[in-house]
């Protein structure tokens, strides 16, 4: 029975990465247009990757720094000795995922922009088709190293190389649980580094580009222009791959630690893996729906979702089949709770889809309010966001009080639990086909402005367009969901935190109005304000280096406003990437200092607070923040497809100003984080016992 | 013992509204001046009392309501029958010191501008006479009330009126704790409806006059000055001391009802009151301290300064003489608890001061920012208000802390949530003298308004600029405070809420992780975003119709914008009125509405979640919003004083849309949180009973 499990799991897997290495040899093959476009497209990719070698020293030394310490911990009986060696591999895995994606995007722009040049569907398959390889690439990798961590614990637990005293399931799933702080540090590093380099490239080109010198978007005379493709790439691509691979890896291992302590047995710990198993066939089935014959917006979304929905339906009917083996009637409540999930999942994309997108009311008035100008567009912005956040949070608290209630959680507490974190798990099992969707945006986006740069017909640029704004979509449905599926995968981590306290013979009371707690839970709220303050600051820094360099060029450069020469575009790179590198090196700190800090001078109690303190606060800001930015952004390109006086009117200078803060809001500061609730978490649980050992205040 | 500290308690009452009386008598004897000055000081006097009356009717149909409500509620026995009138009388005693601050204001804006043609020290003296009247009125008011209440129920106990069954002390405070609600209701509209109407009329205006008609500030061509000058007074005076009567009274009937349950007797019951009476005398001492000879901004400041910090010096040895005397030994921890809120209270405000002068570092670089264009100032402005949420964070973490531990909560937890409501006491106790040098600043604002409508020479105007700029620093000190007092105090009152459950039979554990509770959390920490989303759009709309109201007086009458003709001041009047009081009423159901209806479905433990959600997010971002809103107005003024460009560059543009944004967080948003906060405790505390019986998931 254990073997067939796990062979399902590993099969599943290689069928992942195996369908990737397909599409990518597949990809590889199509033509990436005229000699302009392929010049352009190797830019991209050497900014993208000279932007990752800087970000891997950096990240380089903080991961040996943290492995020697966390060695040191092993040699003091504080942790178990492979948590260094899970640490190390699952920064290495999270990297590796967020390097594939970014290698195979920015690889597919050009492609994906000469195959628009055939039809729109030849274009959306391309794109779409990049995307995928950073979908199936997380989810393959994702089990494949939980599978083969989970045969290696069980392989060491029966040669008896473990000394916890505790039965094979918990020593096993505990230290599976330290897991995650490799993947959700490198996670962090690389959301905030890439949200930082995206939105100072794009604020920086924009503001003396586009303003100052009056020259269109993706402008080839932009010195700017490759930066901000670059920043596409490390952003959208190599950072949600990592935030997602890690949201993934997490929800999966801190629900069969919550099996293990529930005594569920082999049954509950490898539901989790099936799920996620089945969730990946679902996924391929899934890519093979999207395609169009015509040539409407409302057919590529149309496309897209058949895609979506269709993996859903089928995981659905897939795990109650797998329930139905595995357990008959016990697990028909676990059932329940997958449903639970992906419901909300779904729901939440659609809110985020109402409050963001100019086909409805909220976006439509709030450019409206572009006709009074920038003050008042950025009061109803931040007033629509704050609004937007109310459906999510009563999803969220739907979600966690049904899958509790399924799982049968009011008679059996540990079981509800359970259910909460199968509940992320079934949000996550579409992971495959949703990241698929998302990692196409920036490709789409990438492919405009490499047919803007190399002057292809009006008509490519008019596809590729239509490719962008759904990407658009795509992106913010995605963000709803990355955001929904950290907030349950945060809470199935916290309360694996407890638990794992509970283990280490403290039973935590965690009352609300104990001082301790309460003073967690106002440092943990402030949490996220902090991170988002840092974020932005950052941003807006590195935004001003790139404005002096473009500036420096547009006056050094002799001929450059006219075309007669070209940008020195490396440079810019370089500035972008030094600047995003210091910036998200003391918010990365912070995370994982905070929960360390807190818990050695109050103790774990004050631990739990903070963390449910920058759950509930983050979640909130994390909304508002994607959905201010989304709705600022559509009402600026409702305004731009000749709304409201169109292009050059007051109301667009106006939307203009509500767009460039909204980008930094929806491209860095919100989607981190996503992260930092599941980071703080994650050094929580692996530093657990030696807060426990070492906390001034008892 | 009992009736001499009553009667202390009753007599310090006495003197506060008695010295507030004199007070008045002596401003009304100073001259109003000109003609002209009196002519547009009665039109702001008419103005704010239409305001009111119009406020006292929709607020009046909604105190009767629930006044038959509670009525119902006590017939049923869900409450004892003192609680209906107890919730009227509060919420008429809130009105009142909301009354005659206004009074006294409008009727010292002509004076104060007169007596600034004089001298400054005069101008001074005049509006800070006027402030001090608001300030003593509540603190007056506020002790008279609770005492004759307790007098009153400890009547009614002795002749076995009450069949609570519980002791003496816990019957007449647990009574009194429901007396809270009715201040609290009355405030939030006040707060409300006040920061709509003041942030309306003032955007409005700005937007029609000053950038589309090109008329300066405060120009009596502009038919919307008046109304702004109305805001002034009903949002900043009147919203504002109902705002902190509430706190002082909250605060107080809190910590003395978990005295009584803390089993702590008379001597632990009386002691806020008494605290609160030493405070009454400490401020009329501070009061005479308030003098200037010298004409600089710095001894402005520091005369008021003087004031603050000598009241708050006074109360820290006089509370230690009474603590001597009450008992002895014993309450030395809960001295180190009133210190302890004292202190933060102070350092409060200086951080408030840091974060939002033109003075210090944050500010100075926002208005940097402003050379890059609006964009980067809003960016800047929200990263600094996330980023100075920090220090009050962790003050009010240490305040919990420290009280909790000097007043022995690590041995008795009784005694330690005593020493946290203390700690509230202890920070309101100055609010005699605080509040009065933040109700001095809106008289200032008026009082220039008034020197620049009546062509006053412009060295008074340069005066009342002075003036009126100390008074933007005591704001922003006075909203620290507040925002401080409110945490504090809806701590407090959790507390009690916690306590009250507990009397009526109900044990309420509050597991940080139990489902129902973590479903508050998340809903309560909503409720905040939600609330000022909607503050927010109720100012845009509401300034849309003065925008619309002001396009047309300048189009219809002729000749006004030559000054040939008058504007019709009274129907933009009349036109705020409106809107704010209609855009009031859904924000302060919600609050009401929310902690019941949660209750009902998912019974007390989340109706906890929720408290502490709210009190957790709000705190946080009230003080980003205040914070935020404080430093664009003050960048804005910095750039006005000739930095970076001066009035009328591309950076003072930039600030002014900065500035407009920062108007409603500051003035509408950020404080209605403050009462939210308590509202929502008040109405759990009087609803408990009901919630208990009628939940329907047990």
């Amino acid at each position: 029975m254990i073997s067939v499990v796990l062979g399902i799991v590993f099969l599943s897997a290689l069928i992942a990465i195996g369908f990737a290495f397909t599409l990518i040899r597949w990809l590889f093959r199509q033509s990436e247009g005229t000699d302009s476009m392929k010049k352009i497209s190797s830019y991209i990719q050497e900014g993208a990757l000279s932007y990752l070698k800087q970000q891997y020293k950096v990240v380089g030394i903080f991961f040996i720094i943290v492995f020697l310490i966390l060695l040191f911990m092993a040699y003091k009986k504080l942790l178990t000795i492979f948590v260094p060696f899970a640490f190390f591999t699952g920064g290495f895995w999270s990297a590796l995922c967020g390097f594939i994606g970014m290698y195979v995007s920015t690889r597919s722009n050009a492609r994906a922009a000469y195959a628009a040049k055939m039809s729109l569907n030849k274009g959306l398959k391309v794109a779409f088709g990049g995307g995928t390889v950073m979908g199936l690439m997380v989810v393959g990798l994702g089990l494949l190293d939980l599978v083969l961590w989970f045969v290696f614990l069980k392989w060491c637990f029966a040669r008896n190389l473990f000394s916890t005293g505790l039965d094979e399931l918990t020593t096993i799933t505990q230290t599976m649980l330290c897991f995650g702080m490799g993947a959700s540090s490198y996670a962090l590093f690389a959301r905030v580094g890439g949200g930082i380099y995206t939105k100072a490239a794009d604020v920086g080109a924009d503001l003396v580009g586009k303003v100052e010198a009056g020259i269109p978007e993706d402008d080839p005379r932009n010195p700017a222009v490759i930066a901000d493709q670059v920043g596409d790439n490390v952003g959208d691509v190599a950072g949600m791959g990592a935030d997602l691979y890690e949201s993934y890896v997490g929800s999966i291992v801190a629900t069969m630690a919550l099996a293990a302590t529930a005594g569920l047995g082999f049954g509950g710990v490898s539901l989790p893996m099936i799920i996620a198993a089945s969730g990946v066939i679902a996924s391929i089935i899934g890519f093979f729906l999207v395609k169009t014959k015509k040539e409407k917006q409302r057919d590529l979304i149309n496309a897209l979702r058949r895609g979506v929905f269709s993996s859903a339906a089928l995981i659905i009917i897939g795990s109650a089949l797998v329930v139905f083996f595995i357990g008959q009637n016990q697990y028909w409540g676990v059932w329940g709770a997958i449903v639970t999930g992906l419901v909300a999942g779904v729901l939440l994309g659609v809110s985020t889809e109402y409050f963001t997108s100019a086909s409805f009311a909220p976006t439509k008035t709030l450019s409206r309010s572009s006709l009074t100008g920038p003050a008042t567009t950025i009061i109803s912005g931040i007033s629509l966001g704050m609004r937007s956040t109310v459906i999510p949070v009563l999803l969220i608290c739907a979600a966690v009080f049904f899958s509790f209630y399924f799982s049968g959680g009011f008679s059996d507490y540990g079981k509800g639990l359970y259910g909460i974190g199968i509940a992320a798990v079934g949000l996550l099992s579409t992971l495959g086909i949703t990241l698929a969707s998302d990692a196409y945006g920036p490709i789409a986006d990438n492919a405009g402005g490499v047919a803007e740069m190399s002057d292809l017909e009006k008509e490519v640029r008019k596809r590729t367009d239509q490719l962008d704004a759904l990407g658009n979509t795509t992106a913010a449905t995605g963000k709803g969901f990355a955001i929904g599926s950290a907030a349950l995968t945060a809470l199935a981590l916290i309360v694996a935190y407890k638990e794992r306290v509970n283990i280490f013979g403290k039973s935590l009371e965690l009352s609300l109005l104990d001082t301790k707690l309460l003073i967690g839970l106002f440092i943990g709220g402030v949490m996220p304000f902090i991170f988002c303050s840092l974020t932005l600051r950052a941003v807006g820094k590195a935004a001003e280096f790139i404005v002096e360099e473009v500036r420096r060029q547009f006056r050094e450069i002799k001929g450059l406003l006219d075309g007669k020469a070209t940008a020195d575009y490396s440079t810019c790179v370089r500035i972008t990437t030094q600047a995003a590198q210091k910036k998200m090196i003391l918010p990365a700190l912070l995370a994982i200092i905070a929960p360390i800090l807190l818990g050695i001078i109050l103790g774990p109690e004050a631990v739990a607070g903070l963390l449910v303190g920058s759950l509930v606060c983050g979640f909130i800001l994390a909304v508002m923040m994607a959905n201010s930015g989304g709705a600022w952004d559509n009402a600026k390109k409702y305004i731009e497809e000749g709304n409201l006086g169109g292009k050059g009117s007051d109301a667009h200078r106006a939307a203009v100003v509500g767009d460039t803060v909204g980008d930094p809001f929806k491209d860095t500061a919100g989607p981190s984080l996503n992260i930092l609730l599941k980071l703080m978490a994650m050094v929580s649980i692996v530093f657990s016992q030696f807060i426990l050992t070492y906390t001034i205040v008892k």
